[in-house]
């Protein structure tokens, strides 16, 4: 029986010298005193983040973890669980949105396919398959303890390949058709928020679409009873494989002082899962963007974390974190290339 | 006397069937439909602005115009007003908040003194003075007509010269001390708005200082009279001589199809006065954030646009449209990358 504990993940304390040494650094900036807004605080959080008073971001990793999910026998999403295979493949061959915006930022792109139902074969996959799919929580519990500590470790996993290739930031990414409906039971079980607020279109369904996923995950709970305080059991009562990797990531990540940006609802599902395991790891994520998915306000509110960008997205694959990414790389600019009022010799405050 | 009808800005109308085409193109990519929320509008947009179904807006010139205030003489700002010339030094020694975020976004970067109250060499200086500031509005008109008119055109020259150098997008910048004065002034008059609800800190004064600033400003609004219909005659008696040229850039950029990022307060009055001179200019702008200056909301409100980021930044410089930028670059990753269903093979929704 795997636990939280044989994960070591001993997440260390933030730098909070080094920030409050940046704090002062930027009030000599050539600028009003704090008119840069959440760009000083974004640049005083990589400090305490990575221990440097000049942090890095460049090159971010983009981690995306592809997986099935059973739930999707019930019909809960408004694509045939075949789109899973054809994005991998979509995503190997550069024609996604997460595609397009990784080559924007410069990030160093990876597909992981951690359970994927089917079968993949493709130099650049990283094949990682813990089972063909959730099985499905509305019938049975999605998964075993071992599956679930083999997600994770999956994640861990990858974080140490992305440092081994000189990542200074992690963005993490999913594909999983039916991922909204395990995300947004678990953050129905982690928030204790009223289901029904909570659960949105995912890709595309209507009303009566929405009104039926609504019912199979209130009736799926109430047959699996997850213990909301025991992140194991979440994870092996509802799944999924790309959710509990992406936690497994962060918590390796918050370890390793890497800064994390977190994307919309499926992400943040896993964002809860992580501060579960451990609560420090939170100190480490910075919330990409506001997603149009209800239960994301919610999870974002128990995560305790401002988006940094509210642009109606709602596509996950990580699109949100790579969008907000240059905000970060302005926070690091503003450090690194801004003169002090001694430097340039401006004249300070009257 | 000069008036609107002299500077030729005739804006064409959008091209409204480029962006149908482009909308139906973006329901042909690989994500649910809708599924990237404000960069959708963005790329539609964009194509309606340039007549591209692929537009492009690398590499967008930042044009930032320098000039002072009179009005500083009533103590109106929390720094001297030497600190104009002396930050226009540290633009061009590349020290500012705002060359970091142009080397970020690889803008062509331009400092433009249109107006500067003192002597200022330098090779990168684009030197068009009007003259030495404005006059202070508070005893007497800022402007002549003819001074109006003239800055107005230092603005539209300066984008026929982006042009030349191959700009695909303007963001538009400012330097001046005191002109949070002047723009919070020009947007009271434009809107209407109650004064006292417009009027914030500018660079830091404290509330004393806000409450002299407010009274300065309605005692100053007493004696000029602006017109609010006539925006020749809202320069003169206002200024000041960076938004004349902002306005006049803004009015080109319209007429030649070229994207506007505006900026927060002091570029947001600009582009009140160039709405007043053409309704038509606003096609052609997006608001690249909302700043934490009171009167920005309001002039917003008038404007008719959202802004893109909310950072609670406030230094203007052309800063909140700089940051913004990759957002309009990730909307046109999305048109010119991503691979439609067909292509990439993946099953539309059930």
């Amino acid at each position: 029986m795997h636990s939280n504990d044989q994960l070591h993940t001993d997440i260390p304390k933030l730098d909070v010298q080094t920030g409050k040494e940046v704090a002062a650094y930027i009030d000599t900036l050539t600028k009003p005193t704090g008119s840069l807004g959440r760009l000083e605080e974004i640049a005083i959080k990589l400090a305490e983040i990575t221990g440097e008073r000049f942090p890095e971001v460049s090159p971010p990793a983009a981690i995306l973890f592809a997986a099935d999910h059973g739930i999707t026998e019930e019909g809960v999403s408004a694509y045939p669980k075949e789109v899973t295979v054809q994005m991998v493949q979509n995503f190997l061959q550069g024609g996604a949105a997460m595609n397009a915006f990784c080559e924007q930022i410069g990030a160093l792109f990876t597909i992981v396919d951690v359970g994927v139902a089917g079968s993949i074969e493709h130099p650049n996959l990283v094949a990682k398959k813990v089972r063909q799919g959730t099985r499905n929580f509305f019938v049975e519990n999605a998964l075993t303890n071992d599956e679930v500590m083999q997600a994770l470790q999956v994640g861990q996993e990858q974080v140490q390949t992305a440092l081994n290739n000189h990542a200074k930031s992690l963005i993490l990414g999913e594909m999983g058709i039916g991922n909204t409906t395990t995300a947004s039971a678990i953050i129905g079980v982690i928030t204790g928020g009223e289901l029904k607020q909570l659960i949105g279109p995912g890709t595309g369904l209507d009303d009566a679409g929405v009104a039926h996923k609504y019912r199979i995950i209130k009736q799926a709970l109430a047959a699996r009873k997850p213990n909301r305080h025991e992140p194991f059991d979440i994870m092996e009562k509802i799944g999924g494989l790309e959710i509990a990797a992406m936690a497994g990531a962060m918590l390796e990540a918050a370890k390793e002082r890497l800064p994390i940006i977190v994307d919309g609802l499926i992400c943040t599902a896993a964002a809860l899962i992580a501060k579960e395991m451990n609560p420090r790891v939170v100190d480490y994520m910075f919330v990409g963007h506001q997603s149009f998915e209800p239960g994301h306000a919610k999870a974002l509110q128990i995560l305790g974390e401002e988006p940094l960008l509210d642009l109606h997205m709602r596509l996950g694959e990580g699109t949100g974190a790579a969008v907000a990414f240059p905000i970060l790389l302005s926070a690091v600019g503003m450090l690194r290339h801004m003169a002090t009022f001694d430097e340039a010799g401006v004249s300070e405050k009257q």
